[in-house]
């Protein structure tokens, strides 16, 4: 009902860190396209099985290592149903490789919805006698825009089945501020949807002081970083942005506590498509995401001691 | 590459109103789900063909009387990648009738991957050598909490394809105003964000003066609606909250700018779940979501009067 398990998988693998799985068709190598165009042609279903076949390669190479993968919705939707069934056997085949999974997908509706959303992606549906997990994720990624009765069926469910959510917090794109930033009495937008999440989480707490409910925080903006790691004690970070949107280790540092945890860190292009330095074949894509995940891990870590 | 595709609709059918298709299974008449469950088992398969059969019949029944659906991809996603196929070909199959389908997603994200998200629901794909339109919706809804950035792709792609996106403004939802209706200055969250609809449909400009960038204002809160028509006089409103959630034909015309344009009411369960209101055999439901269209378009119409 918190973020435990991740914190738990963020602690055995001495690793804060999450490789975003955002599979855009041009970050595929052309042999595993090839193969899969060759057997499904030039589909939808063709594109959904080259993803899958890609990232199979990453789990297995990283699972080790990393404790959770961050698939993005949107690029699985933008293969159609047939790449939002990749992302399902994307989610079961990491969490069969012990990982951690969080679905990026930034949902967001009044309550009778938002309870559909969390039976969708965290919890189980019923079909006549039956009980499913539809995608069943570890996690979630929501937008707090509509107040607490949009985030309170999540919070149920995460009750029930032992998982989390992550609300939108202050993004790291370069416009988060246009609303994000603007203030209400003396506070910032995000202050109050950091203060949200807060008491949100009191319902989920956990057993390392940080609850179910965590924040986004982008890693671009680390002075905010560091205002929300003191003003939130019990509110867990997700920060994307480190790498190629251009957020650094010592910024991203901010995001962690005094016992350094308290954030796990994205990376999704940096290793998505490590082969394409010039220093690999691309059948070897597995191996240069790997040296890019250890890269990344040390990075960080010693940006935290 | 404007909302006109849809105020044409509306004028031509004399119906300002859409319906949403938010198909939980318990609103699906036994004998779908019984013949569905036979041939697919209890399955997400079966829940997912008992929707489409479901749906199939309710567009079949309003598609001359009505200009738009709404599916919400909520209750697509609760039953899987099978259920996000059933929102892939409720979407054709209404298209086919000659609807305008609005996905409503609520969908929101960075720039790169709100990109992603605007070819998967709105426009075209390229696989291989081929060109593949994912989902092909009409419009989509979309939350603005990241500001332009987040927006920009989407306006890109419905110049293109001559779609059109609808941004949460001020939700229908009880805790709507936890957030919304905070003062910033002295304008609130939601005229804030009112204001940025204005500004980024100055880019999609319409025949009619309603640009391609619509809003989502609540039924629920008929003051905000009077006030938001009054400011965003180049906004087409998409209004939920209509029967169900407690808006009432009063308080939607105040959506309506002098013309009777300017806004498209939504009404969902009232629609869907009509046949049990104690007056129809469930083979019949069909029949009794036309009957309730018909009344809801005359107590609409006679309000905007």
């Amino acid at each position: 009902m918190s973020l435990d398990r991740l914190i738990d998988k963020i602690k055995e693998t001495n690793n804060p860190t999450v490789v975003g799985l955002d599979p855009k068709l041009d970050y595929i190598p052309e042999f595993i396209k090839e193969k899969a165009f060759a057997e499904y042609g030039e589909t939808l279903k063709g594109a959904a099985e080259a993803i899958f076949e890609y990232n199979k390669g990453i789990i297995d190479a990283i699972c080790e290592v990393v404790p959770a993968i961050k698939p993005q919705a949107a690029y699985y939707e933008m293969y159609g149903f047939e790449g939002v069934e990749t992302l399902y056997k994307t989610i079961r085949y990491a969490q069969d490789k012990g990982m951690f999974v969080m679905t990026d997908g930034k949902r967001n509706d009044i309550g009778a919805t938002m309870e559909a959303y969390s039976t969708a992606h965290l919890g189980e549906v019923v079909v006549g006698s039956k009980t499913i997990a539809p995608f069943g994720a570890d996690a979630l990624t929501v937008n707090g825009y509509l107040g607490t009765d949009g985030i309170a069926p999540l919070l149920d469910v995460c009750k029930k089945f032992d998982k989390g959510i992550f609300v939108l917090v202050k993004t790291s794109n370069k416009s988060s501020g246009e609303l994000q930033d603007l203030k209400i009495g003396d506070k910032t937008v995000y202050e109050v949807m950091g203060d949200m999440c807060e008491k949100w989480g009191e319902e989920l707490p956990g057993k390392y002081g940080y609850s179910g409910v965590g924040a986004v925080v982008g890693a671009t903006y680390p002075e905010q970083l560091e205002e929300m790691r003191a003003k939130l004690p019990h509110t867990f970070f997700l920060v994307p942005g480190y790498g190629a949107q251009g957020g650094g280790a010592a910024g991203v540092a901010k995001a962690f506590d005094k016992n350094g945890i308290g954030a796990i860190v994205n990376s999704s292009r940096a290793v998505m498509c490590a082969y394409k330095n010039g220093n690999y074949d691309e059948k070897d894509y597995a191996k240069a995401a790997y040296d890019e995940v250890i890269r990344m891990r040390e990075d960080i870590n010693s940006a935290i001691k």
